[in-house]
């Protein structure tokens, strides 16, 4: 038995910090076609949630368009939860967008009600996270605040302050990503988790070490904390995300 | 690319330290009839390795019978390498033997030529591991020293320590196998398996963490030095002992 977050939040049925961490899908396409037909495979393979990431869609500063896009995605994936994330540049974004104008889709496409749960950057700063989580409480929509680090994998420490930043920053739930440059930087991400998920009992946390030598923090992060990883349908969003398939087959015996 | 020993060793072709672990397959056999059938079933799934628990076979004082079963074993085997080993009852061993015939038993068994490892405990002192040493040398037969503890695991510096005493003690392959009491002592095993495989690159290793809270252990201990892991075909010889076609499909994408 994992050690579940004492408030575990739910989505559309799904639990995220419940019995088993969730395994969510992203959707990364930049034109409709593109993204009709990966919505189309992954609500085949039944993922818990998926997330849309929509800095790669090309016309994610065209409001109609996200909105059209994401209506796509709905009518597709029918009752599955998504998470609505514009990722910033400066943290893995595919696009490079002005923070305004990011700012400004991210709260109408709350508005919609048509997101389940919205991600931004915890070093988006206090102003923006304060207007943010007003829209998305307003909404009923959980709010991740994720901190990311495609370079390297900070200390234990600095991990944790992050996720308590994240934390007394509003985070419904917590995440940070982080790149391995060696095994121990692997553990390092495992033990902040364990350390997070005693110290902060209650939040769900998503928490994964990128790369080749991270992919087991994917299959068994959720023994130390995370509830929720990443498998791929082709493209990924981030490196070490692994077919859904493998990764739901490496999960099994945990 | 997982870290691999400086001075991997060679059994019948397969290699333990090399670029992947090994996967062993213990026979836990009571009788020869059960001893038979269990020999069939392993060999038809290819582990690389098997361990032969003489402890568990009833007539294991009777260096005959011991004997005439290790053939029927090589006959069905073939040339998968073979880990002798009669386990103290105190580190884990299912019967209660007197050490005198147990040691005299193993020496006799390696001077048959037909194993291709021997496993035996740190704490059996260093005249015994001196005596079996010689012996094992003289047959070309690599020595493993092991350290069990079925009830919790230690610190990072005791795991450590054991393993280097086993390497000072003349083990050719060092090997211990401790029991999580939770989520941390499972970092801690494999932290001291990383930490093993850098304070002494040359040797092969072999750690697990057992119980169900361990598995991850036997997954991915590979990554972080472990040169060999532990599957089951129908019994188990340790608790944590998953069925081997489970194993493989979760060690395949690390």
């Amino acid at each position: 038995m994992r050690i579940q977050a004492k408030k575990p939040i739910k989505l559309r049925g799904k639990i995220i910090g419940g019995e088993a961490p969730l395994v969510c899908i992203p959707i990364v396409a930049a034109e409709e076609p593109e993204l009709e037909s990966q919505a189309k495979n992954i609500a085949e393979l039944c993922p818990d949630i998926i997330e849309w990431r929509v800095d790669y869609f090309k016309d994610v500063c065209d409001l109609k368009m996200v909105k059209k896009a994401l209506k796509t995605i709905r009518d597709i994936i029918s009752d599955i939860p998504i998470i609505f994330t514009f990722r910033s540049s400066l943290e893995g974004g595919f696009l490079e967008v002005k923070d305004d104008i990011r700012f400004s889709i991210i709260e109408q496409i709350i508005n919609t009600g048509e997101v389940d749960v919205v991600d931004i950057e915890l070093i988006s700063g206090k102003a923006k996270i304060e207007k943010i989580k007003r829209t998305a409480k307003t909404n009923n929509v959980p709010l991740i605040l994720s901190y990311h680090n495609f370079s390297k994998t900070p200390s234990v420490e600095f991990m944790l302050d992050k996720i308590k930043q994240q934390v007394s920053n509003g985070a419904n739930i917590a995440k940070i990503a982080v790149m391995p440059e060696n095994e121990e930087d692997v553990l390092n991400l495992l033990s902040a988790t364990l350390k997070a998920r005693k110290d902060l009992p209650d939040i769900p946390l998503i928490t994964m070490s990128m790369g080749d030598l991270g992919i087991i923090s994917r299959i068994a992060g959720g023994i130390f904390g995370s509830d929720l990883t990443f498998g791929a349908c082709g493209k990924t969003s981030a490196p070490g995300q692994i077919p859904i398939t493998e990764l739901r087959e490496a999960m099994k015996p945990l």
